[in-house]
């Protein structure tokens, strides 16, 4: 059984395979659909075009970062031996799945919209069965792809790392695989920022010379930067996302198994049980997200009600299953305190499931929130502004408090309802993110056809395809709206949960360094404690890591400003990259007669070139610092430092992340509510008021909101690759 | 001498009474100079009337507030004795005299604006004279009131404090007389957010209507909300910032003596001196900024550049000659380490200085990020906002690194540059921000000399004065724009500073609270510590207060979340209170025939009214969140769940602070910038869009953002004074 030491294990690879065959199965079935008319597969061709040239662009641009970083790393390993040698390894295999989940995902959706618009030609309901499959595509690649890395990591490890305490070698072999974490992010950030910056300065650049200058509707096909539009939403809402999912859900089941490895370093029977577990939980969710996905099915004449209660019913069936299995899987494995572990998951499901509807109760058009920024539209575009960042501001203290309670939660059943017992209550809050992410197959799926949905919306109206076939891909879309509320509750809890169990790794990365470093001694106080036996809180007076230490608090500052600065930046990016392109989309106007009457075709071309140059031009800079501030932050304030840096930057920045993701969410939703005939209807004063706040949402809700959510992870992450370094420095 | 135990001490009397006395001068000084027209009085009545009445209504509901907490104070000292006898009133006189500061200098400038604009009739210099003297009234009741209360209450306190150890009972009174602090940041968190409301919803709403739709300049006196708006200039503006830095500045007075009555508790010759030296510090400043306003002087026909000097001069003779003076008398104090101490205090300085800098270069028209944001007003307002706030959150880079390098500083060169020596450390921090507010008679002088030159503007326009006297007064507005720039630099810089030292001094209110509840040993690790000889790190360690520690942890999101939902709920007032405004407006010129061409007056007291109101009803929620949430945070996660609230609105609510205040500025020049013929000039489409961000900023600089200064203080104030309770409580 290749040594692994619990055969429950073998869950894991076998979910993994039956994913990527099941998304298989979905790819080959989409493929049988017809494009539709020549017009419409012309159209897709476009869209595909561009979508995978900017993709190798930026790819270029990210193997050279992965190639310095890789070198850094081995030099690290190799010639200071301050790290694992399979860290560089590790570091390239995370970053190389991460951008094939997004590769796979992006080209399956740019041959799905056309074959959506043509089936949603017959009906509403064919057009959700094509849409959906393609977005379920996405959700298994992402899943199957990310189990397939941790399990044979873990078998080729487990065969290769000696170690004589087998207690010991686990922990080696967890905390190493979490460095291939550090290469999903780091690959997740170039993905979320390049893609978001590309997709923003499209359609803002788009809407503000086509809809509001020209006059002319959303995707008209006389406007240039309409297939650079959509174009944006392939590579910025599907690849940047695929990318993004995929580094929360591997990032959590790793500082999970990491944090279980800790706990139960004394029980080596108990501590291979505490590392299975996540992954196990997480296998079980996938199978379980294969079964939803067969559940979203629904009569012909479907409504759009229908349609959103059939999908409800697939992700809630794979939800409620995952509660029960999860229960009877770690009974099973009979872990100490599985009842405690239990109520942790159900905690995390809880939670992300809260964070999804409060988040739709102030982004959604059927509640006040949004309807009174849409009556602010009345008073013009300064009230909307000031009214959308009030609600957004305000709209941080109901996700913020269930982060609190569940979190606090999570902790106290893992601990056994004991505040002291840290090192399982902090299990306990990565097995709660595990079980947020674990149905990530079939949420992901939910959040992925809505962008399919709108560019099949797209395709339909470049097309000339009739008013009805539009409505039924605007139906689908808004349903998309709907159900990608809750998808990105899940996203923004599991950042939050994964960044805190990624947080306490960090201090696991310390001692594996300092052990590295020579088995060693510790003077904590009057105590001498050595490395391998000391214990988080030893770690934690060791460093001096309490709040009135001045490094932990400069550290707070510089995080919580790394926030600021991370989002200025990207918001910065768009505005120039849009600049660039209302320039174009005008000169086109201006040049080339006959494109407002339909006479001339527009250069796709060139408006497609410029928001790729714009975004690969963008993105560096806002990467490059989030991966150089910790390593700064640790040579000059040490552990200290880096750990108030990781704290500040993780509390600003998931209150702000909330804040961008929803007012710019809210604002949308505003505008949608107006062009329903609310406050006057399009073209109305109101509606122009509206759209602004739309154009300026796009950014807080596309770009730099989601990136936050990386940001934050990535700057743990590089912490934890170069906590040995940090520890090496910090004996000087 | 009363029994007090330095000579020097007797400076800071004397300083307060000097003060006051100059103060008293240029009031009557003030008095000496003609309203001007009948129809120019007429206004400055109207205006003081409104502003008068708001500020009783205000104090009317504050002192509601103030007697319930009096009550609340008064039970814990009398009934629970977890708290000291002499709170109650200290709470009450910190109130009082804050309220006082701000009734004075609000008075002074409601006489001072037809002054002003009836001596721009004779030259821009003696506009300057009588605008800037007015000004100085208000920057020397701040400094006197604030030294007055200081020594009169460290008299009284150290005649009737009864203790055995001298070093004890020192600690004792500093401990007390920091929860005067509590008084006046209660005071100025009403003050600044009443006043902020008021100003901004009757300036919103006077531009969207006046200036938009009805396209009737600012403050003509055809629009009903002109009075509103400018007496929004005076609660706002004027009082709300004096009672705003008069909390500042006691406050970091009162931190800092605690924290040196604790680094010195072993040695009380010392001690005493470590506790007078702020107090003398700021004497010295007080003096010395007398000087600097009389040195602010130039010749009759002096140009705009020419008064920039003189201001300039005034504030560089004072800011030099406290570098000098200050150490002369800390080296005839004989503190220890005084070289080291007075490093910390040209830190300080430098800080604010360079803070104001990076502010200037931010929001000045002057330079490249607002001339951007103008140039961004060519594509509509939404690429302004787009812009404004990426420049806002990206230029929180420069102070934040200020503060961190600046903090990290003052406490290596007060500790010896040993991080370990963690007393001195926190000592140096709070007395960096002494010497950065120690000259604050003449930084607020410049600061408050901005709106009473806005609001002889105002009056010049409505009493139909030459073309000649508002240009005149546009001038010296603009002239305050600059130096207010370096004025919330320092506004901004010391509330960070002040911050930390109260947070440092929260732990010294702790033990003084376990002291209280009958000397007691703790138990930390393997050690017993008696209280009274506990350090910092001991109560960090007792109290767990690590990174890691969950309720750190949650405290921290909380911190952060208090921080955007506070600027959430200030926002949204703004916009209700505007929209309410927007209405009457609407409907004076729908429903008073002839308005708009003359013939009618329209119904100034109306508007005045629904400002008052508005503001009154709004500023409730979000001020008593700021003092419930410590408490409830103490009740449910202790001392642990405190101290990270405390830590997690420092951070992210100060860059917050810095990223509102900067955006607004940078909106507001960006309009003025093109007023001056930049991009079409007045009436372009360009100026129009940047209107749209100059009403967005609005809120953003002059309501939210100085509100979150006080947010954080007064947080840590309700902790201070919560700590005997909360130790209590710790220990059931």
């Amino acid at each position: 059984m290749l040594g692994v030491q619990n055969p429950f294990f073998w869950i894991v690879p076998a979910a993994s395979i039956l994913a990527l065959v099941f998304a298989w199965i979905f790819f080959k079935q989409l493929m049988k659909h017809s494009e539709g008319t020549v017009r419409m597969a012309e159209i897709a061709r476009h869209v595909r075009k561009g979508a995978m040239a900017y993709l190798k662009q930026q790819y270029k641009i990210v193997i050279i970062v992965f190639v310095v970083l890789t070198i850094i790393f081995a030099l690290m390993a190799y010639v200071l031996k301050v790290q694992n040698p399979w860290v560089p390894f590790a570091f390239l295999t995370g970053g190389f799945f991460s951008g094939l989940a997004g590769f796979f995902g992006m080209k399956t959706a740019t041959y799905a919209s056309a074959r959506t618009a043509n089936a949603c030609r017959s009906s509403l309901n064919k057009g959700l069965q094509v849409a959906f499959r393609s977005g379920a595509v996405m959700g298994l690649v992402v899943v199957g792809l990310a189990l397939l890395d941790i399990s044979v990591w873990y078998i080729i490890l487990n065969a290769f790392v000696k170690d004589g305490d087998p207690a010991h070698k686990m922990m080696i072999i967890t905390t190493t695989m979490l460095t291939f974490g550090m290469g999903a992010s780091t690959q997740a950030l170039f993905a979320r920022v390049g893609g978001g910056i590309y997709t923003k300065a499209a359609d803002v650049g788009a809407d503000l010379v086509g809809k509001v200058e020209a006059g002319i509707p959303e995707d008209d096909p006389r406007n240039p930067a309409t297939i650079a539009d959509n174009v944006g939403d392939n590579v910025g809402d599907v690849a940047g996302m695929g990318a993004d999912l995929y580094e929360s859900y591997a990032g959590s089941i790793l500082a999970t198994a990491a944090l279980g490895a800790a706990a139960f370093m004394h029980n080596f029977d108990m501590q291979v049980k505490a590392v299975f577990a996540p992954m196990i939980i997480a296998a079980l969710g996938t199978l379980l997200s294969i079964i939803g996905i067969y559940a979203v099915r629904t009569k012909e004449s479907a409504t759009q009600k229908n349609l959103l209660g059939a999908l409800g019913r697939g992700v809630n069936l794979s939800s409620l299953l995952i509660l029960v299995l999860s229960y009877v899987v770690l009974r099973l494995l009979q872990l100490d305190n599985y009842t405690g572990l239990w109520i942790s998951i159900v905690v995390g499901l809880l939670t992300g499931w809260l964070i999804g509807k409060e988040t739709e109760y102030f982004t959604s058009a059927a509640y006040k929130p949004t309807q009174d920024i849409a009556g602010n539209a009345e008073t013009g575009p300064a009230t909307v502004i000031i009214n959308g960042i009030g609600t957004g501001m305000m709209s941080t203290a109901f996700p913020v408090l269930t982060i609190v309670v569940g979190t606090i939660l999570a902790y106290l059943a893992a601990s056994g309802w004991n505040f002291a017992n840290m090192s399982m209550g902090l299990y306990g809050i990565g097995i709660a993110a595990v079980g947020m992410l674990s149905t990530l197959g079939i949420t992901l799926a939910t959040d992925a056809y809505g962008p399919i949905a709108d560019n099949a919306g797209g395709n339909a109206e470049m097309s000339g395809l009739g008013k009805e076939v539009r409505e039924r891909t605007d139906a689908l879309d808004s349903l998309g709206n709907t159900t990608a509320a809750t998808g990105k509750g899940f996203a923004i809890g599991s950042a939050a949960l994964t960044a805190l169990a990624l947080l306490a790794s960090y201090i696991e990365e310390l001692k594996i360094g300092l052990i590295r470093l020579g088995e060693m001694s510790m003077s904590i106080g009057s105590r001498v404690v050595q490395t391998s036996a000391a214990t988080l809180t030893d770690f934690m007076e060791y460093y001096d890591v309490t709040l009135m230490n001045p490094k932990v608090l400069v550290g707070m500052f510089t995080g919580a400003m790394m926030a600021f600065l991370f989002c200025g930046l990207t918001m910065k990016a768009v505005g120039r990259a849009a600049a660039s392109m209302v320039d174009e989309v005008r000169r086109q106007f201006r040049e080339i007669k006959g494109i407002l009457t339909g006479e001339a075709q527009p250069d796709y071309e060139r408006c497609v070139a410029i928001s790729t140059k714009g975004a690969q031009h963008e993105m560096m800079l806002p990467s490059l610092l989030a991966i150089i501030a910790p390593v700064a932050v640790g040579i000059i304030f040490g552990v200290p430092g880096v750990m108030g840096l990781l704290t500040g930057g993780l509390s600003a920045g998931f209150v702000l992340a909330v804040f961008m993701a929803n007012a710019g969410g809210s604002w949308d939703n505003a505008k949608k509510y107006i062009e329903t005939g609310a406050h006057g209807g399009k073209g109305s004063e109101a509606h122009k008021a509206a759209v602004v706040g739309d154009t300026v949402g796009d950014p807080f809700k596309d770009t730099s909101g989601p990136s936050l959510n990386i940001l934050i992870k990535l700057m743990t992450m590089v912490a934890i690759v170069m906590a040995g370094m940090t520890a090496a420095w910090s004996l000087m």
